[in-house]
């Protein structure tokens, strides 16, 4: 019954990159494959050649101090070291080596492939006769295997490496690691289908590996086991735990479901596995649920950076509208699990707002938890911190080089080191850009008829992005330009002629004959702009925010005047933005210069002993001072200052 | 050199209250002796009845189901059963065992007699031979004593035991308890003081224990332990925890340390047992660090109800102005713990300060805490709950009937039994009025002169306040009436003839001959009024709360009318504001209706996909609406609705 033996061997399919939807009617529109995308610079290339010569070595240095590599030896049988750290240690070595699949799949590299080569031998090693591989269980409660599926993280940890041994098998053809994941999900199979055990992860993410294993290996059970934890969802198996069974999306059967609720990364790693599986079922019911429960997202659980998780205390959805900047969690693994999400949206129904708030995920909430040097990672990505903070509360906002929960630094690698994947997708009909940077796209589109283009852009610091075709097929083809929600007059120019864009209609498309030397020029004008919360969003009332572009901006303290405070600083809505181009350490990013002003220290007349409430009505004098704006993805990368989004109103 | 047998009869002096500061010249004031004063009435001896006649009965229950009974009896060596709980579980015995001190103090009654001795042998039957007493260590880990001091609460144990057993000396002459204590704090010596060995509790309690042993025993010993522990605090002995060495206050020496940070129960224990101890050595250099602190916490880290701490996840007090009205921890403990403290500094200083927040924290933070009719208390006490909530996090913001960590319950009997001590002073020139509500006073002041009187009030409800003399030396004397920081247009009149007041004096203070049969009329007028939060706490930005008399208000969901939703409800701040009193269930209380307005449902224009954020500028269009407030303490007794302290301004 061990199916460790049957290894499938993928040369006969082109190599894929992530989410490779098999021929399924599903799927709206399909991503590219290995190799027919590539970043060739700008903002995303300089984080990819960052993820490739910082982030992925100083992982491997990370990895050895923390115990992570120690614990697999340990499991392996080498030494009799205790295990370290949490239960998920594995986790983060395969999220890693993930990283380096795609990674050594866009471009070879002797350092990084004997850092992968002695990783995938060392999990090899640890791997047990019968298929099972926890280091957490195997060397520290070797008796007690499946006994906590709620917190011990097992079926997560098996997860990630399906992920990581999909990446390697389609990244490099390398299919030794793919041997040892499937060996696992064959015993995870039996443990679970075959003596009908009820159980569910605690920590979904083995959904998503599951239907990756099936495209992979084309073994329709690998999707019938990711079906069956999600079928098992929802019956409260998990128990309450310390913060209820909505905490694990426990509480109510997935299908049944119209609201993201609970941890943040539980319920997204959740929905993007659950799309997986319509990707490849074409169920309706499932679409139904995700679909309500992205509604319910965006409605009111959303932050203006596409952060996601307002509770520090259960790292969780808030409720309606709860959506305080100071407290924000938005952990950097829910932004990149918003992104697989959206991606995934995307690709099951084509419609432009999964495009849309991926965008506006990766260059806010997700962009901000990595440092301009690659020196550290944030965990925690607020909208505000004050001047008076205190840091050991807050030591997630904070950016660190490693941390003792280590699930986002590798969750941002694997993200980078695939990142090409989320720009461009075709169908029957053509082919679609989603996202703007400067690329390379040689593709086949319908009936393997094959299309080049250059894309040549400043994005996100200038809107004009220019298409060069190089080469295109005789037939007449459709290609699709995003109009981002946020641009109001887009334009699209063809050789000189301009073409009718509808904003509302989220794609322009021009079908046509097209022909080698055809320049697209597509322009999106940036002018800074002040956006609003909801009157329910209790905790920025009052506000404006600063956004240009798909960037969301922050005052930080260092860039304002000496005797200007963040937190007494107000905005003048009715005066003009100004862009500004700025210098180094900020990468020639753009700044935002807007009309501020200010309380005067001392200016808050105190009335008895409570200086922090007085009698309604009295009036404050003001100051007017020129008030400095930074894209939010890059702060905290001069010192550890104050910092806010949401600009009270004040003229 | 075990003082178990040297047990100090306390027959030679009066018996006392809370807080029985020595003859030590450091303090300003003296509360006054067991019996001397007595709620006779209103909506405290309510109270106090509903915590004789429901809570305490009630609570004895709630220990035998929860195992709190059943740990000391396996630590007393009946029967084998495991340790249930969390390992503070004795803590909550013996603050009900105080609260029955108190309470049997103030009226006798064979049946909570019965349960207090039946207790009280039980404790006792639980110490070991050697003075040691706590029943996670005895029964669980036996061989480990000490051995955590930042997390296992032994010490804060045995500070609830001390004054659980000075509750039953000063409140029955009964010393079985105090016998134990004494064993156990001589035991404690020995471990700390006997063997130079480092050490602070990971939460402060038992300072202020060891002081009123202190002053019970009169042996100065207790007081230096008391000291050592202090002195030993703030050198990182506890290490950083989960949350850093400020959660513990153990950062900052206590004599350097100029703010509250940390979790709040813990900050403020601190605080009251540094008071404590000044209060007993007239160390100048606490005094000054304390009332830093006191500073501090009143500029930028107190909710409108006297309620503190602003974050669940470590119950800590957050940067300052971080003051979020849904998040609010606000635990009822805390509450209780800043009563604790702004008693003693009134004491130590005089100052009318601490009597102000004392009171608004009674009749706001603490009140709260406990439901009408005695079926459930809270843990949590936030200022706004939505009308779409999430029960399993918030869970500490509904009232229970127990929990499992039960701190607040017994917490809460400890103080109701105990409340008409913090009422009246006294000092060598005459008697200071603090609290109003109807009570009876006859207490001595300098020289043993002896004062009676009555005070007649329906206070909180209106502000007139009557005091009879009954009795009064033929000595002049000066009768002190704290005029409270809230009332604008305070009047005294003595037999009919206006004294003078300074709303900005704190105390009004009549020095005469009184006589029998002499009137003292103090008004305190109580309009309801507007207050505004100081414009660095977003949270609440753009807000304004209904104040009267001592009492923050909110809108409670089943006071306004059906199609009003208080998610969305505004207030007009120029439109008048009228009293109104309901009816039953909520005890004859004043409701304040005002003018509200409300956006139609429906008129928050979407901008593209995220319902929560459109460009800034639109106009909303607004309905007017009548407004219903009922005091906040109130709030949550019908039913589980949704809830505002601060309403947003919109005309």
């Amino acid at each position: 019954m061990t199916a460790g033996s049957q290894v499938v061997s993928s040369e006969a399919r082109p190599a894929s990159g992530p989410v490779a939807v098999s021929r399924s009617p599903h799927a709206s529109l399909r991503p590219l494959r290995l190799g027919e995308v590539q970043i060739t610079g700008g903002l995303w290339g300089d984080r990819q050649r960052l993820n490739r010569e910082v982030l992925l070595p100083g992982a491997a240095r990370h990895l050895e101090a923390a115990g992570n590599f120690d614990n697999l030896r340990a499991a392996a049988g080498h030494g009799s070291a205790p295990f370290r750290g949490p239960v998920f240690m594995d986790s983060d070595v395969y999220k890693w080596l993930e990283a380096l699949g795609w990674e050594l799949g866009r471009d070879d590299g002797e350092g990084l492939v004997r850092l992968a080569d002695d990783a995938i031998s060392l999990v090899a090693e640890a791997q047990d006769r019968d298929g099972y591989l926890n280091s957490y269980y195997q060397v520290a409660q070797p008796a007690a295997r499946w006994s906590n599926l709620a917190h011990d993280h097992e079926l997560y940890c098996a997860g990630h490496l399906i992920q990581a041994a999909v990446a390697h098998a389609r990244g490099r053809g390398d299919e030794r690691l793919l041997h040892v994941a499937r060996r696992f999900a064959d015993h995870i199979e039996r443990v679970f289908i075959g003596s009908d055990r009820p159980g569910t992860p605690g920590h979904p993410e083995i959904e998503m590996a599951l239907v990756e294993l099936f495209r992979e290996s084309e073994e329709r059970r690998y999707l019938e086991l990711a079906g069956y934890f999600v079928d098992q969802r929802g019956h409260r198996l998990l128990g309450p735990g310390h913060f209820g069974a909505s905490y694990f999306q426990d509480e109510i059967p997935v299908r049944e479901a119209t609201t993201v609720r609970g941890h943040a990364v539980r319920a997204l790693y959740l929905a993007a596995g659950v799309t997986d599986i319509y990707l490849e079922t074409g169920e309706t019911d499932l679409l139904a649920a995700i679909e309500a429960q992205w509604r319910d997202m965006t409605a009111a659980k959303l932050y203006l950076t596409g952060g996601l998780g307002a509770h520090h205390q259960d790292e969780a959805f808030g409720d309606p509208f709860e959506l305080p900047p100071d407290r924000c969690y938005g952990e950097t693994c829910a932004a990149i699990a918003s992104v697989m999400w959206n991606w995934r949206m995307l690709l099951a129904t084509g419609k432009a707002r999964y495009a849309d708030l991926l965008e506006r995920t990766l260059y806010n909430g997700f962009l901000a938890g990595v440092a301009l040097d690659g020196s550290g990672f944030s965990y925690v990505n607020p909208l505000q911190v004050r001047e008076q903070h205190h840091d050991p509360v807050e030591r997630g906002a904070r950016r660190q080089a490693w941390y003792d929960v280590a699930c986002c630094p590798p969750n941002v690698m694997r993200l980078l080191a695939s990142l090409q994947h989320y720009l461009i997708s075709t169908d029957g009909e053509g082919v679609q850009v989603h996202q703007y940077a400067p690329a390379r796209v040689a593709c086949g589109v319908a009936d393997g008829r094959r299309v080049a283009f250059e894309m040549l852009t400043e994005y996100p610091w200038q809107g004009s992005v220019t298409l060069q075709i190089e080469e295109a097929p005789s037939e007449r083809w459709t290609l699709s330009l995003r109009i981002p929600e946020w641009a109001g007059d887009a334009s699209v120019v063809v050789n000189g002629e301009p073409v009718q864009v509808d904003p509302g209609a989220g794609y322009t498309r021009v079908a046509r004959v097209w022909r080698a030397g055809d320049l697209v020029e597509l322009d999106l004008p940036m002018p800074a702009r002040l956006t609003e919360p909801h009157p329910r969003i209790d905790a920025v009332r009052g506000c404006v925010a600063i956004e240009r572009g798909p960037l969301v901006y922050c005052t930080e303290k260092i860039d304002q005047p000496a005797q200007v405070g963040i937190d007494d600083l107000g905005i003048d809505p009715s005066a003009p933005l100004r862009a500004d181009r700025v210098q180094q350490p900020l990468h020639g990013a753009i700044a935002v210069k807007a009309e501020g002003v200010q309380a005067p220290a001392g200016s808050w007349p105190r009335s008895g002993p409570y200086g922090d409430y007085r009698p309604a009505g009295a009036a404050s004098e003001l100051e007017r001072v020129e008030l400095t704006a930074i894209p939010y993805a890059l702060w905290g990368n001069r010192g550890d200052g104050a910092m806010r989004v949401w600009i009270p109103i004040r003229s």
